[in-house]
């Protein structure tokens, strides 16, 4: 192809400053070095993360940027010794490497890489440490390794999944974050089983693909919690059996949990990111067995607390990141899973609109009605 | 036996208030209930959960009561509908009841048992929710559901596990919690698998226990942290490999352990009673896999707290009650592990005294060279 080895100039959402509207540059790509894929962005979504990013609440986030985490596309070039994609392979950026080498990868109990960690938590590239995008000559940093706000991003090859060319980007971009994360939630990090009690905080994107998950897990009761009544309705569609809205009751929403469940829920997950939730979450987990899953992702500086009686009592507290999955290999198969029409996707989607569009994109995820807004980077 | 069917007169410290010495008194015993077995206590040890409750600590605990849950004796004599012990069977008092039936117990999942706590967490008997002891016609509260700090205790029967008549009861009584909670804390609460490092904080006689318990789970480094060095020359003979006194550095002592160990430990341990050390216990542990279990028991209102990236990042945060051991059917078989010198048993015992002399047995807990001070209860 022509573009190979060359720069490419194109359009990408830059965030010059926190909480500052995103603008669309002419962006320049440099070509993938060695162990680095360029690839064509196709479709991207947006999470949380990105705007977390964005309003500046990251203190390690790095300005000016380019965001954007869950999105999908095609490998235009690759760099020296990459082996595993080449061009014209269509794949899902992975803000989770896999690199089945280093100490993470090798341990068989996690998901997390250290490969190229180093770098992307700085917004650079491995090889040289330096970005790939700029503009007008002034480097813009990459984002958690994927920066997808971009109509061409590089990556590193542990970092990209080859998935299978049938799917249609503009729905699978979404196993690049939100979905995946639910359902490992409870596949991976907690490990369902049939029959169990389950109870959902914050009923966005990921707690109804926390629904899903236990759902075809077997759970007997799955219980959604969320302040605005609105969510019902869908989640119900995911699995949700009853509702719980904390505003209707005095009561801290853990006892309203542990009265209505006959001693507290078998695994419980906070999809929300707020710590007092985390805390109700724990504490509505039955004695003796109850899990509760921290999902959501709290405000930098802010801490979980509870009685450690809660815990010497047989409660166990984790997280999960990316919900367990390892993504090289496991990504490919939950878009396999998703054309089998094992899981579902398309109902997540409830807005599209263009890169161009993308501040809107961002004021649309404080509306209770939106769940994922995809965005199309055709100029 | 000329005594059964009769209340018998006995021995018995009582704890009249909080922070008083105990005083030993001639103490009332009435003849078991139905579903209640009556115990001649031969052997008792001290353990900081006594020392905790008699402190006031406890804001659930009730005086007057007997305290002791760490014992050995023989059945004197049973009440009505009593079929798995009979007047002779040599006997441990176990304060987490096992009964094979309740929600906790047919669970699978935990060694708590619900049948007779509504009762204990009290300090009186199912049956009647009366007290088998009084003073004088005043009654005096049971506690843990064991009070073996008497010649006499009645327990109930779902809370006495029938042992080896062969095993010496002044070394087994041990084996009624502090070391059963330290080998079960890495056995069944961690699983700690080999070539696992390891960290301890406090090296006392539950901290001690973990260590032989990390020991015979083939763990590779095994990491004691004590703020009194004259704790490592008797932790290397239970198993401890390398020691670190948090005195002896600047940095927290989560940072000195992650240094030491490469990222830090797969599991940890914290065997104080400590919030802060419960953080450092936490956050010294693996990222990705990681896991901490609390153990100690901390002062009563206390809270433990933690940034919940440590979480989301794959620590994981437990804790354990007894080791997660079932009482009855396991104190049985940890006793033919020592009797076939499995498990070291004798190496706690610091100290023997009478029960007469237990307020010098308090004393002697403070006291860095002491682990367990058993009392015979002969008068
Ligand atoms: N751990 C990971 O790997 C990972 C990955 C993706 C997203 N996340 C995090 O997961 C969280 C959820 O993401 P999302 O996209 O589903 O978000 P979302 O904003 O769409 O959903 C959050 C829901 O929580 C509800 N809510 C807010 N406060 C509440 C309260 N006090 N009690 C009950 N409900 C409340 C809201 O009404 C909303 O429905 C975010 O914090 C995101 O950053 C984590
Ligand atoms: N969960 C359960 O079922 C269970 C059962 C038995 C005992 N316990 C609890 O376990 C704990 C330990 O019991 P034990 O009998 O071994 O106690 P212990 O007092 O003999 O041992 C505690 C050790 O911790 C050390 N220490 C104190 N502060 C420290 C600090 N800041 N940093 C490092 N080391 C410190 C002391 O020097 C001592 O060696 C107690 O809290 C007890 O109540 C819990
Ligand atoms: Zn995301
Ligand atoms: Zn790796
Ligand atoms: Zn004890
Ligand atoms: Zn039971």
């Amino acid at each position: 192809m022509a573009t190979q080895g060359q720069v490419i100039t194109c359009k990408a959402a830059v965030a010059w400053e926190p909480n500052k509207p995103l603008v669309i540059e002419d962006v320049q790509v440099a070509p993938p070095q060695a162990g680095e894929v360029r690839v064509k962005i196709l479709y991207t979504a947006l999470c949380h993360t990105d705007a977390y990013t964005w309003g500046g609440k990251d203190p390690e986030g790095l300005f000016p940027c380019i965001l954007g985490h869950e999105a999908a596309g095609i490998v235009e070039s690759v760099g020296e010794g990459v082996t595993e994609v080449q061009p014209g392979d269509h794949v899902i950026p992975c803000y989770q490497a896999e690199c089945g080498e280093c100490k993470f990868c090798k341990s068989g109990k996690t998901n997390l890489c250290g490969k190229v960690r180093a770098a992307t938590g700085v917004g650079v590239m491995m090889s040289d440490r330096k970005s790939r995008f700029s503009v007008n000559g002034k480097p813009i940093y990459h984002f958690m390794g994927t920066s997808t706000f971009s109509q061409y991003t590089v990556v590193h090859d542990v970092s990209v999944a080859k998935i299978d060319p049938k799917a249609p980007l503009e729905k699978v971009c979404l196993l690049g974050c939100g979905v995946p994360t639910g359902l490992g939630a409870v596949w991976n990090t907690a490990k369902v089983e049939a029959g169990s009690i389950v109870a959902i905080f914050g009923l966005g994107t990921v707690g109804l693909a926390v629904a899903e998950g236990a759902k075809t897990a077997g759970a007997s009761r799955i219980i959604g919690i969320d302040i605005d009544s609105k969510k019902f309705d869908t989640a119900k569609k995911f699995g949700v059996t009853e509702f719980v809205n904390p505003k209707d009751h005095e009561k801290p929403i853990q006892q309203v949990l542990v009265d209505l469940t006959d001693g507290g829920v078998d695994y419980s997950f906070e999809c929300i990111g707020n710590v007092s939730v985390m805390r109700a979450a724990l504490e509505c987990c039955h004695k003796g067995w109850g899990t509760s899953v921290i999902v959501g992702v709290a405000a930098s500086g802010q801490e979980i607390s509870t009685r450690p009686f809660q815990l010497v009592t047989g409660r166990v507290w984790k997280g999960t990141a990316f919900g367990g999955f390892k993504s090289r290999s496991q990504v490919p198969w939950l878009v396999e899973k998703y054309l089998k029409k094992e899981i579902k996707v398309d109902e997540y989607i409830t807005h599209t609109l263009t890169l161009g569009e993308i501040n809107k994109a961002f004021d649309l995820m404080h509306e209770g009605g939106c769940l994922r807004c995809v965005l199309s980077t055709d100029a």
